[in-house]
């Protein structure tokens, strides 16, 4: 159940994948009960009157572009893995780094595991990038992508790694490669339709770049980082899974260990071809088996077919891949945590 | 000027310290133009049709008791000590961890100094507290902690040391220190009013409790860190400040380095004694000059003469302590980032 204070206001919907009325009562409160909502989490908002807004009595988390409302409808004892446990824990932190190629100060947030502060050992490192209008605070905002791999490393479960999240965005100064609006120069979104923001611009060749000149050696002169593509691993959701392979498939000499969840090249490039779909990245069946230690594809079972699909097409053509999906989730936040669930165990092996 | 897109509303005010009235343009969308906004942080909020809501094309600040809308007036090249610099740059550490006291778990946020990853000597430490209605987040997302500490260390002003952002609120099982309501059980805000919002529940007692039960500890175990009272300072602002003496003072076998940015029991505790004040803290004179290594009172010059005033006081008791004005600012981030800018050089000296 939902209460929002607007005592003069006409009308105020509530967004929450799909749109519903409020009703307002006699001490100037609307309110609005919502069909259950199915387990993860949720991004919502208000619109009261004509203007799109976060509710004011929740935090907010930066997505579809701006810091709106999220509310976490929680699994039962099978979520303990995203949640704090009586266990060693690691720590995020924010690093401030500036690119050379972007001429731009730049934010990224490293996952250090729990050995890491009070130890001298070198560690492999995950690249792990968040989707489509969030930024380099979801995987751990919205993610709780500390509290997972604390919980796999003191399970034994995983090998105790560095996880870096970075911002996909990322232009050269005059590159225009825009892809968000502004609300404000918008006509007022129909019913249930999301807002959208202006974010800062992107494009994927100018992330890649980026990556490979900026962040990877900021990462490995700042931390105890074990050096060599077999200790470097990427993998990202939704937009930043797509990104993940576009940069990796064209740098394999960089990178041996690939995750998409809920995102990845397949379905976006047409009809797959072996041999020439990703610039013919697998057209060589036996190298890339060799070079690539994991190619991993995770989804929503109801996300529907389309990664399936590109996986059985990817065996078919006798690529090694793994392929996870999470019973019952949409293209949410709890598929992804489930994702890094099946995939970090299977990292650095 | 401020413009908001919210076609149907009947009337959109602007609140940023005072209110102001909004004006509804063609395209469905209300402006204003403000009176010239003293350099600094504001926090500031829209009502729209009596809704009190965050701005939702720009980021968010935890103030207040909510994630609030925030602008910043810049300083001239006066403020590059708090923005990035092309210089060595620490991490901000987000830090979670068990409280015994509390009964929960808490977050923190550690600065570590740029030599810290890469090297192996131990740091002393400044515990930093927030004001009423923020959180621990907010030293680095409105201080700027991070980019003051390097700026600092690398111009040799300050000395490299930990700085340990914990979260004011603390309760026992059980315990109730409510000191924030309920936006939505309260009337609507009267115009300029800031809207109120509960937060986890806050006893000064139980605070000091869990910092040297659980927070300190844990720090000192985590990090290496130089033992010792005179390897330990607290700080905090406003309500934070507060804190601050009330911990400090009855503990001064934990503590030899002590400020108040616009927060202390001066001018709180009514007509100050030398004798009784704060529990007799500065009976001994002699005594606590000698315990305490720096009593520091920061204040911004458009806050009032209170701080000064205790300053005052102090000295003539014979309290040795330093006061730091800042010059044309008022109870808002920019004084506080310049208290530290001026309260850091003088410690662990």
């Amino acid at each position: 159940m939902f209460r929002i204070v607007a005592p003069d206001a006409r009308k105020v919907d509530l967004r929450i994948g799909k749109n519903y009325d409020t009703v307002k009562g006699d001490d100037g409160a609307w309110t609005v009960t919502t069909a259950p909502l199915v387990v993860g989490f949720h991004y919502y908002s208000l619109a009261v009157d004509g203007a799109v807004l976060a509710d004011s009595n929740t935090r907010t988390f930066f997505g579809s572009g701006w810091d709106n409302s999220g509310i976490e409808i929680p699994e039962g004892p099978e979520g303990d893995y995203y949640r704090p446990q009586d266990v060693p824990h690691g720590q995020v932190s924010q690093r401030w780094y500036f690119s050379k190629v972007t001429g731009q100060w730049r934010r990224c947030y490293v996952y250090t595991p729990p050995d890491y502060e009070s130890g001298k050992t070198s560690y492999p490192v995950l690249y792990l990038l968040h989707g489509w209008g969030e930024n380099e605070q979801g995987w751990h905002a919205q993610g709780h992508v500390d509290f997972i791999m604390d919980n796999l490393i003191a399970a034994k479960k995983a090998r105790s790694f560095i996880v870096v999240m970075d911002n996909l965005n990322a232009v050269k100064p005059g590159e225009d490669g825009t892809i968000f609006i502004s609300r404000a120069l918008q006509p007022p979104p129909k019913p249930g339709e999301q807002p959208m923001r202006r974010l800062a611009s992107f494009t994927g060749a100018t992330f890649t770049e980026m990556m490979l000149t900026d962040l990877i050696p900021m990462i490995e002169k700042t931390y105890r980082v074990l050096p060599g593509r077999e200790n470097r691993a990427m993998a990202g959701l939704s937009m930043g899974g797509f990104q993940t392979f576009r940069t990796t498939l064209a740098h394999l000499d960089q990178f041996a260990w690939i995750g998409g969840f809920s995102g990845s090249t397949g379905g976006f490039a047409g009809d797959f071809d072996p041999k020439t779909s990703d610039g013919g990245a697998y057209a060589d069946t036996a190298a890339f088996n060799r070079k690539v230690k994991m190619l991993f594809l995770g989804i929503g079972s109801a996300e529907g077919p389309r990664t399936k699909k590109f996986s059985e097409q990817l065996t078919a053509a006798g690529i090694h891949n793994v392929y996870f999906e999470s019973p019952g989730t949409a293209h949410e936040w709890l598929t992804w945590r489930r994702c890094l669930k099946e995939f970090a165990p299977l990292l650095f092996r």
